[in-house]
Order: structure tokens, then sequence, then C-alpha cells
């Protein structure tokens, strides 16, 4: 729901009601006092929005979403992440670069959804983000075709052999633990960020970065093909 | 130098003193009391180091070590990073993607240099780190045969199109104003990270870790050659 101030300049507010307008947003007009005593801060401008938080994305409703991807779908899972910033950023990444979703653990829902959606810009909200409560939906997505991927220290097969272009859940593990026993178990293979040997290892979110960026660099490089058989 | 608790089990602190040794670091014994009032915090476990500030790398520093570098050298220049936390993360991916320097407009050495060093996880202490006080290093380099590549948004020749396996400096401008008018000026060619258009724009040290890695991808690629004229 949209607080408007009953004083505001009608040509002042006007984009923000025509937007909820079209949303089917409800619109109230209200007395200064009201907002002032909602809002954090006094320089809400004479609007405030009234949200809910934000929904988690099932599995039904992720399965869905892949049915309606154009090409073969891009997921990231991502393990032992251990701030809302560090998360945040690495959302936006993962939107920017083309993941159609992003499969949390669920102690990654405790995360302050204000540092977390600040340095998101956008794509926590816009993102579906799935939580991964057991293995039971990465069984679901294995079955339904689509390869999952470990990113590890030490293997040695890397990002720029393995194969991205199909339909596949890219996995990256926490900088202390890495990747989990229980997801390991279930990858059905295993890449490594080819990296300096002397360095640190790459941040978590910065190695998310770099792995989704080489999946879309491979799809850029495909003809593109409205289905694939075609090229077979 | 080294303080050791005069009281610590020389078991314990055995490493310590041999490196320090080795390295030509003096250490002295002190009384526990000593190191206590010294240290932050009470887990010092009966050994502290005295550090002087990282000194800088000046740019005839940085024109010496152009010159040993076994392959062609990858500097990376941020402009317009605005916290200590990213800069630290992007120097520790920076080193791991194989940067042989990092250059940084002045202010940034106004950082709390704790708040860089623990992201950075070592590579704030290793990764020369040069001071961009004026454009004439600029001119150096690019009299040396570097070429200076920007990256920002909305160019047509993406980064997978552009040749990075010879002396090049990626430049990377900030989130909010991208990179400065003097920057561009001296640029050799613009380059974009082909991102989702309905998308936010990556983070700035997201954006250097994805272009950091395309350079060490089209490296590692390259037949390896000790002297490059050989293959032309």
């Amino acid at each position: 729901m949209i607080l408007v101030n009953q004083g505001a300049q009608e040509a002042k507010v006007r984009d923000v009601l025509d937007a909820a307008n079209s949303l089917g947003v409800p619109i109230k007009r209200v007395d200064g006092k009201e907002l002032d005593a909602l809002a954090h801060g006094s320089t809400h401008g004479g609007v405030l929005a009234i949200c809910s938080a934000k929904p988690r994305t099932t599995p039904e409703q992720l399965m869905e979403l892949l049915n309606k991807c154009a090409q073969p779908p891009l997921l990231l899972l991502i393990e032992g992440i251990e701030d809302a910033r560090n998360l945040g950023f690495t959302l936006r990444s993962a939107e920017a670069l083309g993941a159609a979703a992003v499969l949390i653990k669920k102690h990654l829902w405790d995360f302050d959804p204000i540092e977390l959606a600040r340095p998101a810009s956008g794509a926590f909200e816009r993102l579906p983000l799935v939580q991964l409560e057991d293995p039971g939906l990465l069984h679901s997505l294995r079955r339904r075709g689509m390869r999952l991927l470990g990113c590890v220290a030490g293997v040695k097969r890397n990002i720029y052999q393995a194969e991205l272009t199909e339909a596949v859940i890219l996995a990256i593990g926490g900088e202390k633990r890495g990747l989990s026993a229980a997801v390991r178990a279930l990858c059905d293979g295993l890449v490594t960020i080819p990296t300096v040997a002397s360095a640190a290892s790459l941040p978590l979110s910065h190695a998310a970065a770099v792995v989704l960026a080489e999946a879309r660099r491979q799809r850029l490089a495909q003809p593109p093909t409205v289905e694939s058989d075609v090229e077979k």
C-alpha cells in the first residue's frame, strides 16, 4: 500500500500514483503527521510504501520458472556465506550475469533484509531466492535434466574446460569450509577457478561472479537457436 | 620486531622465532605484562609483532617490477571505490587472478588499514599498490608499451572481443560515476562486460574480478612461449 501526504502537490507525486495504479497497489491519502510517525528519518518526501517481507520462491514456483526460461537455465547455489552485505553483492552479480534464481541454505534467511537489500541494488527484490532445506530439491532439478557442478579448489578440470551452456546449477561453498559433503555427494562434476598458487583463495562472492560470467561468456558465444536440437 | 613473552614455552614459539630469524627480524624477550599493555585484546598468545605501515610502491619500483615480469604484465587501475572492505576484497581477487600491481587514486590511502587488510587475506601486504597522483605514470606505462583499457557500460566491444594477453592496464571506475574523464581521455580503448540489460550494474569489485579472470583465461589458453616474438 502507498500512503501519500494529503497536502502533497499533485505534480510531484503523479509518477508514483500512476505506477501504483498500473500495478494495482492501493493508495491512501493521510495526514503529514501520520507519515512522520511511520517513517524512519524525516526525508520521506510525502510518500511511504508499506511492504511485506519478500516471499521465498517455493520449489514448485522454481520449476514453473524453469519451464518458462527461453534458454537452458543457469542457477547459483551458495553455501556458507557469512554476512548480509556479501550476500547482497552476490545477488546483484548473479542477476547481472544471468542467473535465473539463487538457491541458499535455510539459515541465510536470518540475515538483516536491509543490510542485504542495499548492496543488492534491486536484485534482492527481483531475483527468485529458493530455500534449500533438504537435498530433495537438488534431486528434482537433476531429474529435470540440470547438471550440478561444484566449484572447489584443487581439482584438475577448470571452469573454462567445463560445458556451461546447458542447464546447470553452479554450486559454490564458503571460504572456510568449501562445499558441504552433502552437496558434493550430489555433484555431477567438480571444477576449479584457476588462480595464482601463491595467493589467497578468491572471496566467495567474487568466485560466484567469475564462474557465472564464464557461463554467460560461453552462452553469448553460441549461435542463437530457438530449438537446440536443430543444431545436433 | 617480534616481542615474545619471556615465560613462553620454547616449543610453542619455535616456528615464529625460526621464521623471524630467517627473515632477519629482531626478536625481543619481554615481560607478559608489557605484552598485555601493547596488545589489542587479550588473545596475543605470548607473541606480538611491531609493524610499520605498508610502504607505497613508487612509480620507479613499479617499472622495475614490470621489467621482471615473466609474462606481459597485467595491471588493475581502480577509481571511486568507497569502502575499505570492498577494496580489500578487490585486492584479494586481483592477486588471485594474476594482477602484478594495483593502481589507486590518492584518497584511497585514507582507508582504515585494518578494515582493508582483513578481507584482503594477505593480498594487501603482498600486492604492490601504486598511488596514481597525476596522469604522468599512465603516460610512462603507455610509453613502455602497455595498453590502457577502460571498462565502461554501453560500448559495443565487450571484454571477450578484446585482446588481453598483451601488456595491459585494466581501468575500472566507481559504481556511481564510472571512469573519470581524465582516465578515459588516456584510454587506448573501451570495453564492456556484457550483463543482463534489466539488471543493476555489477558491483565494482565484482566487475574487476570478472575482467581480470577473462584476462587470465585468455593468457592460460595461449601456448606457453619464452619469447613471444618466436610465434609471430
